[in-house]
């Protein structure tokens, strides 16, 4: 591995991050073309259905591509699918050599695009900024290889784990800052997921800033209100109730002819089976989940071993309130290593809060 | 403030700290001897009762001093107390200009120094990096202002705020390097503080590394075992047993005859009078407590206003049990806005879990 690998991958990944949360169900795939120690062309996936990084680079790159060494951050692929096969173009423009951080994932490549560029005689080196590449498309990873979503749990809570205190109050644990980070976060996501009863306490719009995103309400028995602010402004399809063979349905009929779609799973503990449910995202190419609480539905994905991160936003604050709601409920833990066990991924303050992602050990 | 101020003040505080946790009751101070630009000498302040930082920097500087600046991070003093007053020997030297960063808080002093110094043609300037030096000595400043010491009460908790399982298992919450780091931050420190909840159940040995620490243990009734580990290699007056007129006469004298010091306070509901009691520890001398368990006495010091910072070390694990103990218990808070408010002042990743350091607002 080179300094110039390592520069001009680092750079590829760069041009990747630029599309978070733009290209789902597909990865992030930044490319830069480089010739004679000199950067001739730069591209990435900007959306689900247009140029792969490579085409985008390689139609930038024109006929100075021949000769020309590519950095791309994922294995190209080698299958027709929304788009016409990258290796094909990369063959065509003379690319000498292409570097890839990593083979991709997806089981119908997965290195097989790697071995046909190497027959049609191009140099190709694997694993530059592998790790980096990998964290960067985990949940593309996670879906294209267990057809599950990645899933994040978020919550907003005091130094001393609650989230509201014993009468309900929850209204603001977090500050200003902290709050308007969490809902741009909502931006890197396919889907927003909630309890029913966080619909009924909060009321929630659960929109992102800068994107049309799904939004799935866990609800056995059908209590969404047809008013709720989640149906407004949104387009058929975009609402997701999830829901038992315990619900009315009536209630299942109005919510359907409202545009909702309306998935049914089987009764776990007498709730939504969530795993269930999970797959049946997964289908719809639902390739990534925030939850947003309540502390019930988290708390059960988490039990479930649905939940691969966590999102947790703390204000130095304390209750020192038994009584109050803490943010994970519901276990019986009598030892302390039986605890759920985590990996502190980042820490950030966020204007006097504490933002802190832990990823699932 | 010129470049070379904040350069030579920020040098001063560096020596200051070095004396961290060993200069108590007095104040940490550095001070730097400058002439021509050069550093001439350097001093601080290393235990009570041996040079100030003014002397022992003139000392090395000898001769050389004369016309030369001083920087210092505390006003210099003009009263004699262990050691003669530092403005003579200032004088003495001939320094031309003397830089502090904050005047000293003792009512004695604040200030009458620097007019002392003005008076006999001294340049004085004074509030060069003042934020940073009172940040340092914030346990002597609240001391010498308030008498009362400075608390830092410590837990180590789960991400969800719970200190033990429900059947009260504990050990360990965080890991091998949290714990090495808390153990040694004791050395800060003038005491160590536990209710007699702890003793019973971790019987722990409640030692410093590198110091000898006054070890306070808040037991209302005297249940604290006479051969418990706290009391093994102290010399008499290490350890300070606080109770109340519920604790048995004989137990008082029995711990006595150990060399215990036995501080009776009244009854504050029913318990130890925490306020009372730190009262008579800063007439000890004791300028800082750190406060290491368990929940209840923490919370009641909080609930008093009597802590000033919190040392949170959070573990990223999730108990999930609302059963279990949490690290601030007993509080009843109707609206988040009532809960006890900090301010983050630090947070840093050791060995997988956090560190995090509040102060209270």
């Amino acid at each position: 591995m080179t300094h110039d690998d390592i520069h001009y991958m680092n750079r590829a990944i760069g041009l990747a991050l630029r599309a978070q949360g733009k290209t789902s169900p597909n990865p992030l795939v930044g490319c830069v073309i480089v010739k004679n120690k000199r950067t001739i062309a730069e591209g990435w996936h900007k959306v689900c259905g247009g140029d792969h990084a490579e085409v985008d680079a390689l139609k930038k790159a024109g006929p100075k591509a021949k000769g020309a060494v590519m950095y791309v951050t994922l294995e190209p692929c080698s299958h027709c699918g929304r788009t016409p096969p990258c290796v094909d173009a990369i063959v065509r423009a003379g690319i000498r050599k292409v570097v890839v951080a990593m083979k991709d994932p997806n089981p119908v490549n997965n290195g097989k695009s790697l071995k046909i560029l190497e027959k049609k005689g191009v140099d190709v080196v694997c694993g530059i900024l592998e790790k980096k590449s990998r964290d960067m498309n985990q949940p593309f990873i996670k879906y294209i290889t267990t057809h599950m979503p990645f899933v994040v749990a978020k919550t907003a809570q005091t130094l001393d784990g609650k989230i509201a205190t014993a009468t309900g109050d929850s209204k603001w644990i977090t500050r200003e800052a902290a709050r308007v980070s969490a809902r741009a976060r909502r931006n890197d996501f396919d889907a927003i997921l909630v309890g029913v009863n966080t619909v009924l306490k909060d009321d929630p719009g659960l929109n992102a800033p800068s994107k049309r995103l799904k939004k799935v309400v866990v609800d056995s028995t059908l209590k969404t209100p047809l008013n709720a602010r989640i149906f407004k402004g949104v387009r058929p399809g975009d609402v997701i109730v999830a829901t038992t063979p315990r619900a009315s349905k009536t209630k299942i009929v109005r919510l359907q002819k409202k545009g909702v779609v309306v998935i049914m799973t089987g009764l776990k503990r007498g709730q939504v089976d969530l795993k269930r449910l999970f797959k049946e995202l997964a289908k719809k190419e639902i390739t990534s989940i925030l939850i947003e609480g309540g502390a019930r539905v988290v708390s059960s994905a988490l039990k479930e071993g649905l939940v691969d991160r966590l999102h947790i936003y703390i204000a130095p604050r304390i209750m020192g309130d038994n009584k109050a709601l803490g943010s994970f409920i519901g276990w019986d833990v009598r030892k302390v290593k039986d605890a759920l066990k985590f990996k502190i991924r980042s820490v950030e303050p966020i204007g006097g809060d504490l933002f802190v992602e832990a990823d699932i050990v």
